[in-house]
């Protein structure tokens, strides 16, 4: 498995501070907000005496709890259908490991989470993916690109909404047009919602769930980590209403005994969080978002879409290299003691040289931080030897 | 994946529970005893606001505890040799899937635990058995038979010691013999040791670390689930000196992203569990074995070996074949209101016909527990219609 591209740069954060200099995340996708302080309090009352095995599929009053959370988005499950596992992440794998046999191919739209690349090796699946452009901001490649990819052994397709890394979000007429190639050519739609409550359209969110007609066929990756800012406690979940698969997926959950029991306590009481909670999460993603897109835009030779979801953007730098300027800022170049992680958009394509100008830059630092990272980035574009100037 | 004739019993447990019969779990290894209130404790003083994600590869401070915890054992690695995983599950998983290439083939004493199949099926790896037999008490079969299997794909041995299912402790001669096999044919020594604070000789546990000359081919697999009674927590390790396995490992464990965070500060806790904690459980189960195999001993036409580790016994009953025998304690059968649960120990076999007329029994029930179980036991042994008679 081949190292990512932000992995290749951490050394060079740790040695950026070591000698001293502030380093601006803008690589991570770890929010600094608060978790929900229900989760917080629910650890404080566990009366176990023993913090024994949860049950393969996750307790059941987490699962009830889900699909309640879930009718309030208008995606009708019941606790049967939903799976707990350790994280997104094992849901992404196990969904691969279930549906997928060694050789089978799914299609993902690019750039896309890298990770998916590294579960797809553990299944033994092979991913094809079509490119979206920053040009177009990142909407969904056309149907024919799609189509010029399906093979005997295409089992499936894999979508993140609002996307990883671009923070776009597919419209009513783009989710349509996915249903009809899942639907014409019988395949899996892999749908990826992790970032769901980070909608920035004012429009309700249109889940994989919403699509008619193939209920059957949607595979639900969801996690706590992002909604509720509680990534180390790894609950996430598969929602299917496809019986066999379920009974795959469960196969390798008891292989794997029980997702985390203490995970899943914290999960359950942080659906309960409060309307004013998720209400100030929401606006201060939205405030960020504006203030990080509007400061990357006044940057000279940097474009960024307006993304409309998640807490991520890709942005385009003046720069013929951005994984060499990304280091060069990490080894070479600090502004008043200060300087930035950006990660390098090119490890999340598969095509060579795609991306090659391209950044992700995630917004779960606090405005005050965020404004400096972007003064340090303009002043390192600046003093960047081999910035392109126009 | 195949179902496990264990798993196959669980809905014929349901059922007898709804019919309203008391079902003695016989079956399972989740302990009855209390996680260390140390580790209780913890989760009542985490003062974080975030409950973020821990690093890939684990806390530093529970590696560092970890390694002081190993020295006790005269283990002498340093936090740097630890990788956190997800339970000893995922150890296992991320072993083999680092080690072992597609077709790798691996050697396994059987009896052995099911999951180990399973993991391997995941990597692609082949796994091959040397049979133990209960007429040897499950010791070691001789090095001849393991090299039968050795092959040119043949990359590592795997011991689990003391052993899950038998409760078989290596001697030291066993071990110069493992040791032997594993330098003349340079292969990877998988050592499941989470028993390893179970075992009633006496004498010090050996561990595979301290095999000599071998020290870098050693993939110790660890979990404190079952030595604080903490399964639920999810939290193992993987211990190797093997700079380039380490590497490896590390691929799986960042597409993770990170090991689960609460469980690691109630495991960092529990290390420090006290002495009349650890002296409490030790003396428990050395008393339930005693217990346990007297009475089953005690019932005509059952015998079972006395093991040295672990909590479990595997014991031959005067049956043809166990797992109808179980099942029919499950569906068929009650005594005084109650049954018995147990795991039919040819799921524990790959050779077919194996252990057909074994069980494995669990000792994690108190003794009051056990003693109602071996009743019903001996009960269902006098009034099953297949019952071998001498």
């Amino acid at each position: 498995m081949p190292a990512s591209p932000i992995r290749k740069l951490v050394p060079l954060a740790n040695a950026a501070k070591a000698r001293g200099t502030t380093v601006y995340h803008l690589n991570i996708g770890q929010p600094d907000l608060p978790t929900p302080p229900e989760g917080l309090e629910a650890l404080r009352h566990i009366d176990r005496k023993v913090l024994e095995y949860s049950p393969s599929e996750g307790l059941l009053s987490l699962r009830t709890r889900l699909a309640e959370y879930y009718h309030s988005y208008d995606i009708n499950v019941t606790a049967d259908d939903i799976i707990v596992t350790t994280g997104g992440s094992e849901a992404v794998l196990f969904a691969f490991m279930a549906c997928l046999d060694p050789g089978d191919e799914i299609i993902i739209p690019e750039p896309a989470y890298a990770n998916y690349m590294a579960f797809a090796i553990s299944a033994g699946a092979v991913i094809r993916t079509v490119q979206s452009s920053i040009d177009d901001g990142f909407a969904l490649p056309s149907v024919e690109e799609f189509e010029k990819l399906i093979t005997p052994r295409t089992k499936g397709l894999l979508i993140c909404n609002p996307n990883n890394p671009t923070g776009y979000l597919y419209t009513r007429d783009e989710m349509n047009r996915i249903r009809d190639l899942v639907k014409k050519h019988d395949l899996f739609l892999f749908s990826d919602e992790v970032y769901r409550e980070f909608t920035y359209t004012g429009a309700p969110y249109i889940s994989a769930f919403h699509l008619e007609g193939i209920e059957n066929q949607v595979v639900l990756i969801d996690s706590v980590s992002k909604r509720y800012s509680e990534c180390g406690i790894r609950i996430g979940a598969i929602i299917t209403r496809h019986a066999e698969l379920k009974k795959n997926v469960m196969k390798f959950c008891q292989a794997r005994l029980s997702p985390p029991l203490l995970g899943q306590i914290v999960a359950e009481a942080s659906i309960g969080a409060s309307r004013e909670y998720l209400r100030a999460t929401y606006d201060e993603y939205v405030a960020r978002r504006n203030f990080l897109v509007d400061g990357l835009n006044k940057i000279p030779g940097v474009y960024s879409p307006i993304p409309m979801g998640a807490f991520y953007t890709v942005a385009r730098l003046p720069v013929p290299d951005a994984e060499e300027f990304c280091k060069w800022c990490l080894s070479d170049f600090e502004y008043e003691g200060a300087t930035v992680f950006m990660a390098p958009a090119a490890g999340f394509y598969t095509t060579p040289g795609a991306g090659k100008d391209e950044v992700r830059v995630a917004y779960v630092l606090c405005r005050e931080d965020l404004a400096k990272a972007l003064t340090v980035l303009q002043k390192a574009l600046e003093a960047y030897p081999d910035r392109i100037r126009e």
